[in-house]
């Protein structure tokens, strides 16, 4: 059976203690270098494979230095602290002699609490409902999801607008379906396209800087959620200067809120 | 003249191009330990004095590996890619041989590009019409902060709660008032105290694992903003067995969204 191409494309080999070697995904292109959430699930790969490694991811920051080349990587993940139910990781990430990505992560283990949702899913037709996009992308990356767009989607006409908010909801998930679990849940915290599009319908050069994912969920909701659709909601607070956020959230279809996630992203005008 | 207590609180000595030391501040203390917020400021502040630093701090996020001793630390901090216009750093903060914090930051040189708030700062009476509350507070660190709640204080009565939100807003400023700087912005950015407290009005221990802020404001926005006071809005998305997120939002008094911030809070139960 051919693998998953996201099972493909965030596979690592040990080199040491500290360092897993990685190759771009060709399936997972954008238009220039790899789509980014893709580069973040193998950094933070290398946390998961690590035999050293305590409990679940519960925040994850990945900072993007230079865009990736088409090639080898390597990822150096290496635990700075350990404590008795929280780990603290630092990860870089190297093309040859350059470090192109930065990141952090904090694993526990995690035991049941008083818990809530404060934010609820807003109410939507389900995905059945919501017609799956005919539109053929222009990077290779947006074919491994399969995203419904209810509100906010990409603008038909690069012409200009006023929008006053940058709002975007849609059904998403692995194309073809995929059990979820924290790799690929870090990929989806980047599935959104940039939010100064959807504002302006401008097509303005942009690139991720930093992106910092919280995982609310835990494996039991991650395996509840399984190959389902998760409804994801993403908008700006602000763009000044060069430079946007977006934060976003990622419920699965009954209404647990799995992820909370916020970037900064560059514009160019 | 004696220096602001936030300068002597920040202050920090070079040690080698990548190294520097610096001392928690008794006038800035918490429960256990340091306020956050300023040992934040302290490890970004090892970036803002370093004479390789290119640009302003445009995104930070600091992680919590261990409640920090009343005593020296060391800061190490370097800069792991440099390109045009963007700067990549890698933070760690040591006690002895200890990892208490690590950390990343982003730094940019900005120009003027298309621009706005999504996010408008919601309508509240002006600063001068909040009472300052005469409460004294169990934690030095709160006297160094004029907080004026407008919703959402410290409750009261510890009784336990069921309220359907977490949300406080209020006008803050340092106390005494001193021209905001990065550093101070970052501090800022931790002010707000724990979401689950105001939620369910239950005194349960906490601690911030991870925080990022975003800093949407260049310098001529921070000398606009002087000394004057600025809107916190702060609530959280999810409560999930041990962890909750925060999300908040400082602007200063003329409406201009200074900065967007995210953490996640460990609490007991």
């Amino acid at each position: 059976m051919t693998p998953h191409p996201f099972e493909a494309a965030i596979a690592l080999s040990a080199q040491s203690d500290d360092v897993w070697q990685g190759h771009t995904s060709e399936a997972y292109g954008n238009m220039v270098g790899p789509f980014g959430g893709v580069t973040a699930a193998q950094a933070l790969n290398a946390v998961l494979q690590d035999p050293r490694r305590l409990g679940q991811p519960i925040a994850f920051t990945m900072n993007f230095a230079a865009g990736l080349a088409h090639g080898p990587f390597v990822v150096q993940a290496w635990p700075a602290r350990t404590n008795r139910s929280t780990q603290h990781w630092i990860i870089e990430m190297r093309q040859g002699d350059d470090t192109v990505a930065t990141a952090t992560a904090v694993t526990a283990t995690r035991r049941e609490t008083w818990s809530v949702n404060e934010v609820a899913m807003p109410e939507v037709p389900p995905p059945q409902e919501v017609p799956a996009p005919a539109r053929v992308g222009r990077v290779e990356w947006i074919h491994r999801y399969e995203m419904r767009f209810i509100e906010g989607a990409l603008p038909s006409k690069w012409e200009g607008a006023q929008l006053d908010n940058s709002r975007t909801r849609l059904w998403v998930r692995d194309n073809p379906p995929r059990p979820l679990d924290f790799a690929s849940l870090t990929a989806l915290s980047d599935v959104f396209f940039p939010r100064v599009w959807r504002r302006r319908a401008t097509m303005t050069p942009i690139g991720t800087v930093s992106i910092t994912v919280y995982f609310h969920a835990g494996e039991a909701q991650l395996q509840r959620t399984g190959a389902g659709y998760l409804l994801g909601q993403a908008q700006a607070q602000a763009f000044q200067n060069g430079y946007f956020d977006q934060t976003a959230q990622l419920w699965n279809e009954t209404g647990e809120l799995l992820v909370t996630t916020h970037q900064l992203v560059y514009y160019k005008e």
